[in-house]
C-alpha cells in the first residue's frame, strides 16, 4: 500500500463527528460510483483510467523529451488551471538548480511575463504551449507575445518550417482550432490532447507528464504509484477497503450532516504545496455546482501552524481537515549537542532538540497538529505515506481524482464540466472588444 | 489616494447584500476602535503606528543591507509566519534573476531545507535568522542545521568573532532567549525586533523591511504608500470615509447577517500572491478566537478563473470577495495581426485579440469576473490602485492591518495573541523528547 487512510478521528461521539449510520449509508451508495468506474474502465469511455497502465505513450515522447532536455537551458510551459497545476505539481520534485529550469507562466499579468521573459536567452528556450480545446484566451495571448519574440528575426513564412518546430510544441485536442492554426502557421510540434480527458483530470497524461520528462523526472513512477491506487479500487466489491470511496463519503457525509463546507488539505512536506493547489481545481471545479461542493483550502505543515492553526483550532468549527504526512524520523542532519552545549544539554532550555535532525521534529509537529486538531472536536483524517516521492504523488493523485468522482456521484453533480465560468469568458471578451484601441 | 474601495456590490436587495442598517451600526462602532488606534499612535503604545512615518531605522539599517548586497549571493531568510511572510510579500517585487537571491526558508521540511542549503554558495550565502521571541522551534533548528555547515571548518569559540557576524544577522526581541545566546555564541550580528509589534504586524518593520533593503527594494516607498492609509484614516472623525473602517464593518457585519464565513481575496496580479498569503494570516491568526473570525482563502487573477471561479459562482453562496485589480490597459506588447491574419483579423476567430495587450486581456478579465460575481449575487468589493508597486503594498498592508484590528474590535477578541497554538506547541516537544534517538 502507498499510504494508509485513517478517519477514525472523523467518527464517534465528538460534536463534529459523523454519524456512522449516514457514513454507512453514503458508502454503500458509493458502489453505483464504482460499479461505472469499472464500467469506464472496461469500455475505454474513461480514457484517465487507462493511463496509470500505460507506458506505450511515454516512451513515444522520451526523444523530444530528451531533445528539449539536451538543447535548452529553460523551458516555458503556457497554460492555465488543469495545463499548468499537475506539472507543477510533479514539477516540484525536481533538485532546485536543475537544468533545464522549468518556468510554469499560467497567468496574463504583462509585468511578471515580460520580466521572466526577459530573463531568459531565447535561443536556449523551449516552448510547451497547452490547452485542450486550442481556444483558451490566456494561452493564446502568451503563446503570441512569444512568438513574436522568437520570430524576431524573420517571417516564419519564409523560414524553414521545422525551425521552430524543435523547441516549441503545442498541446490540444484534434481537431481545427486558433491554437492548431498558429501551430501549423509557424511549423510548431502538435501533440494531441485527449478530448476525452479533461484539463484537471490530465495530471497523468502528457499535460503533466511531459514537463515532469523535460526535467529528467521518472514518469513511469507517478502512474506506478496511480495504478497501486487504481488497481484495487476497482477491483474488489466492498467500498469499504476503497480509500477514495471511504474519503468521499465521509466528506459528503460531514457537509451534509454537519455543515462542514470547508476541506483543508495540510500536506507536511514542501514538495507537495503545489500538489495542493492542484487538489484545489479538482475538488472545486468538479463539485462546485448547483450550491454543492466545499471549499478545498490548500495548506503546507508546518508552516501554516504559524499562519492558519490559531483560526482552525479556535475559530467556526467548519471545516475537514486531512493531513498527509510521511515517516520523517532521522531525516536531515542531526543537530550536535556540541554546536551550543549550554542550550542542547539534556538540561538546556533546548535539550529537548539536542541530537535531533530536522525530520524528527517535523515529524513530532505533525503528529502534534493532527492530534490537536482532533483534541478540539475537529474530524480530522491521516493520509499516512511510506515516503515522499513520485510514486506517492500518483498515488495521491489517483486518490483524489477517485475520491472526486465519486463524491460527485454521492451529490448527483457532474463531475467532468465547468458550465459557470463560461459566462465570465463571454463578457471579457466583449469588454475586450469595447474597450478603445490605444 | 493610493486606492479606492468600492463596497456597492456588497450593499442593496441581493439575497446575501448586507443590510444598510446593521452596516450602519457597525460602521458607527468602529469610532471606538479608530479611538483606540488614534490613542495608541498618541502615546507610542502601538509602535507599528509609527513606523510609516519613521526613515531613520531604515537609514541605520542600510549599510548592513548595503554590505549582505555586495557580498553575497544569496541571503537565506530564516522564520516562519510573520517572520517570512512580510519579507516575502515585499521581495516579490525583486525582478527575476537578481541578485542577491534571497530564499525564504519557512520550514522544517528536511528534503527541501538541504536541497536548497546544498544549491548555494556557503562562502557567499547570507543568513537572515528572525524570531520574536527567540525560542521558535523551527527557527533554531534551521539556523543551527546552517550553523553547523558554515562552522564546518572549525570551532568558531577559536575563530574570530566577528567572521560570520558579517554575513550572519538574528533578528530578536531584547532580553535573554535561545536564539541570542547562539548569535552570542557565534559572533553573530543582532538587531532588535520590537517586543510591541507582533509578527504578523511586523511586515513594515525590519523584519518585512531589511529582506527588501538586502534586495535592493525601496523600503521607505512601502512605507510611504502605509502612510497615505495611515494618516487619513485616523486623521478624521468620520468612519464612512475610513476604507479600513468600511471594510471591518462589511465583513463582520455579511459574517453575522448572512453567515459568510469565508473571505476570498483575489488580486489581479502575480506579484501580489505572496501578499494574499500574509492576508491570510493576518486574518486568520488575528480573529479566529472564540468561535469568530472567518476563513481567508488567498487567490491570483486570472489563474483562479480556472480552478475557483466554478465553486465561487456556482457552489455555496459563503464567501464575500475582495477583488484587488489595477489599470492594466495598453500594459506589454500589442499583438499585431500580422502574427496570424487568419486568426487576429477583425472578422478572424481571434479578432478581439487581435491589436490588443496582454494588459488589455487582464483589463478585461479583472472587470468581467468582478461583474460577473456580482450577477450571480455574491458580495464583491474592489481595491481598485493606481499600479501595482510598492507604494501600492504598503498601502495594502496598512488598509488590512487595520481592517484586522478594527473588525476585531467588532468581534469583540484581541487581535495582538493567538492562544490556541500553544497546545500544539507543548505536544510537539513532548513527542519530541519521548522519540527514541537513532
Amino acid at each position: 500500500m502507498t499510504y494508509l487512510q485513517d478517519i477514525s478521528a472523523c467518527l464517534g461521539s465528538g460534536a463534529l463527528a459523523l454519524d456512522e449510520r449516514l457514513f454507512a449509508e453514503l458508502l454503500d451508495e458509493t458502489k453505483g460510483a464504482l460499479d461505472t468506474l469499472r464500467l469506464a474502465r472496461a469500455d475505454g469511455s474513461l480514457p484517465l483510467l487507462a493511463l496509470p497502465a500505460r507506458r506505450d505513450d511515454l516512451e513515444a515522447l522520451e526523444p523530444l523529451a530528451a531533445r528539449l532536455r539536451g538543447t535548452c537551458d529553460d523551458v516555458v510551459i503556457l497554460g492555465t488551471g488543469g495545463s499548468s497545476l499537475g506539472g507543477q505539481a510533479i514539477h516540484a520534485f525536481a533538485p532546485p538548480g536543475a537544468v533545464p529550469r522549468l518556468h510554469f507562466l499560467d497567468n496574463i499579468d504583462p509585468e511578471r511575463f515580460e520580466a521572466v521573459i526577459d530573463s531568459l536567452d531565447l535561443e536556449r528556450t523551449g516552448v510547451l504551449a497547452i490547452s485542450k480545446s486550442g481556444g483558451t484566451a490566456e494561452t493564446l495571448t502568451q503563446l503570441l507575445a512569444l512568438l513574436a519574440r522568437l520570430d524576431a528575426g524573420g517571417n516564419a513564412k519564409d523560414r524553414p518550417k521545422d525551425r521552430l518546430g524543435e523547441r516549441v510544441v503545442a498541446v490540444t485536442q484534434p481537431g481545427d482550432s486558433p491554437l492548431r492554426r498558429l501551430a501549423l502557421r509557424y511549423g510548431l510540434t502538435v501533440l494531441d490532447h485527449d478530448p476525452e480527458i479533461g484539463g484537471r483530470f490530465a495530471a497523468l497524461s502528457l499535460v503533466g507528464l511531459l514537463p515532469a520528462m523535460i526535467a529528467g523526472l521518472d514518469a513511469g513512477a507517478v502512474r506506478a504509484g496511480a495504478a497501486a491506487v487504481l488497481d484495487p479500487a476497482l477491483g474488489g466489491d466492498d467500498p469499504s477497503l476503497v480509500p477514495p470511496a471511504i474519503g468521499a463519503a465521509l466528506s459528503v457525509g460531514l457537509a451534509r450532516q454537519r455543515g462542514l463546507r470547508q476541506s483543508v488539505l495540510l500536506a507536511y512536506s514542501d514538495t507537495l504545496e503545489p500538489f495542493a493547489r492542484w487538489y484545489r481545481q479538482l475538488w472545486a471545479e468538479s463539485l462546485g455546482k448547483q450550491g454543492h461542493g466545499t471549499t478545498p483550502i490548500p495548506a503546507v505543515g508546518a508552516v501554516d501552524q504559524h499562519s492558519q492553526l490559531q483560526l482552525w483550532l479556535d475559530g467556526p468549527a467548519d471545516k475537514l481537515f486531512t493531513v498527509i504526512m510521511a515517516d520523517r524520523k532521522g531525516a536531515g542532519a542531526r543537530i550536535a549537542p556540541e554546536l551550543a552545549e549550554d542550550l542542547l544539554a539534556e538540561d538546556g532550555p533546548l535539550g529537548w532538540l539536542g541530537g535531533r535532525t530536522m525530520g524528527d521534529l517535523m515529524e513530532a509537529e505533525q503528529r502534534a497538529t493532527a492530534e490537536t486538531l482532533a483534541a478540539a472536536g475537529r474530524p480530522v483524517r491521516v493520509l499516512g505515506l511510506k515516503s515522499v516521492d513520485l510514486r506517492a504523488l500518483g498515488a495521491l493523485m489517483m486518490h483524489y481524482m477517485l475520491e472526486t468522482v465519486i463524491a460527485a456521484h454521492l451529490l448527483g453533480v457532474d463531475p467532468f464540466d465547468q458550465p459557470a465560468v463560461e459566462e465570465g469568458k463571454v463578457l471579457a471578451r466583449r469588454y475586450l472588444l469595447e474597450m478603445p484601441r490605444a
